[in-house]
């Protein structure tokens, strides 16, 4: 999916926001504007996918923050709400097919992203979201073929924090049926986005067959995979992609893919032909 | 005021509003973003103020649309919402002194000021808005100052469409115990801004001694005045200027100045020393 009009100014939105999450030197954050701002007019015209744009712009403003992390503080509390909801959520979720539930779960959770201009994520009422969506239909439903999917090997691509403490309630399903599950988390901290370390805390770790990284992304972006999560991902039956920068990346790739999403942008739900704060499962 | 590392976010925005109130065309749409990013990339190092950065690039992007004035259907709306509640709005000024609630019933109506990134105008709440506002204080009140001044000559910068009906109630008061009554509009359709069109709609030219305009711009930019609005500016007694882009413009000028605005992002908010949603009536 190429960048949309609409993206520039989300972008430096965010820009602006992990700058002030990161620190108060006004020198530091007008820096972090600037070059976020040059990078955008050189690449916007070439109409590349914003999630590559993006990782480009944000390594560069974490240099000039000379912060490896801006939103450690956001992440570790975004964890520590899902895991204070978990046992909640779990009694919710079990009540019906938990391969379709905890999916659901997964994709509720998919809220857990910050900086998405006019999308609020409001952690301390996660729990009454989560109910209200939870009673939602998914507006695009191909689960019951992910499912059948799922009886081979199986790549699952996470996004953010806090969302995968409940992707691991749909990996434990997907073990059950699986050939191989190979999970992929981000190679180093970006964004809100889910490290080892996260997957560690979500217990990811012990239920997936390897954990596994996308190199320095956000998003699967070619160049930047390690060789083995490359092999895995041209390997597998079906690609479980969380989030919109992951969608961004593979909506026009030949790979098999269970897309699990929230749309909290215009631009993404228009390619999905959705609307924004739709729920989809959708296979490609 | 210098431009705010928070701006540019902002200007994209509203250049991708108007672009998409304007056409449908995708390919303009995007010119329009394109050529934005392009300027804004170009000035934003050098730290200009951001109401006459947000002039030139308006300006490109409406040549790009082919549109003299996308916010066409915005502004009359604002205006005919404006007239519809004023009535029932004159009912409520009027009990007070009229110079006071008059000056305040212009800085609520500061709200239509469409496309400021999270700042909503609700047209259809309009008066449920106004009665929220009208009982709330300013939250700096130099309005005995300012009264005081308009005893002389007085030039009233205008702002937004929709706004210019409740700064005509205003007008009327200070004709009432001033020298002169100068009146300056915006010279040519930009953003929601009030035109002579719009003066006359809200009935201005049948206050004010005369209604003169600004030349080509967002705000009061010295290279863009006409002769004779100059000359009243340089010879006011004070200068009343609504809204934040004239407060932008003229936060660091030498002359005597009344701004009445609501404060409606970080930025402005930041730079007056209140909070974003306070009103003021500052003199300085």
């Amino acid at each position: 999916m190429k960048i949309s009009p609409k993206c520039p100014s989300c972008l430096l939105n965010r820009v602006y926001m992990e700058a002030r999450m990161s620190t108060d030197d006004a020198e530091k954050i007008d820096r972090a504007v600037e070059l976020a701002l040059k990078i955008l007019a050189e690449e916007y015209p070439k109409k590349g996918i914003n999630a590559v744009i993006a990782t480009r712009i944000h390594r560069k403003v974490y240099e000039v923050l000379e912060d490896e992390d801006p939103y450690r503080e956001v992440k570790k509390r975004a964890n520590e709400v899902s895991l204070k909801y978990l046992p909640e959520i779990k009694r919710i979720v079990y009540r019906d097919d938990a391969f379709r539930s905890t999916a659901k779960a997964s994709i509720i959770a998919n809220t857990f992203d910050y900086g998405v201009m006019g999308h609020e994520v409001n952690d301390s009422a996660f729990l009454d979201y989560f109910i209200r969506k939870f009673r939602e239909s998914l507006k695009i439903d191909n689960l019951e073929k992910i499912r059948s999917l799922c009886k081979g090997r199986v790549v699952y691509l996470t996004d953010n924090c806090g969302e995968i403490v409940y992707d691991a309630l749909f990996m434990k399903e997907i073990k059950k049926i699986c050939e191989r599950l190979s999970v992929v988390v981000r190679g180093r901290p970006i964004i809100s986005d889910a490290t080892y370390e996260d997957a560690v805390i979500a217990g990811v770790d012990k239920i997936a067959d390897e954990v596994l990284d996308n190199g320095d992304g956000i998003g699967i972006i070619d160049e930047e995979l390690p060789e083995k999560t490359k092999d895995r991902i041209e390997n597998a039956d079906i690609i479980i992609a969380k989030g919109m920068a992951n969608y961004e990346c593979l909506s026009d790739s030949a790979y098999t893919i269970g897309f699990l999403l929230t749309a909290k942008c215009e631009p993404v739900a228009k390619s999905i032909g959705v609307e924004v704060g739709d729920m989809v499962a959708l296979l490609r």
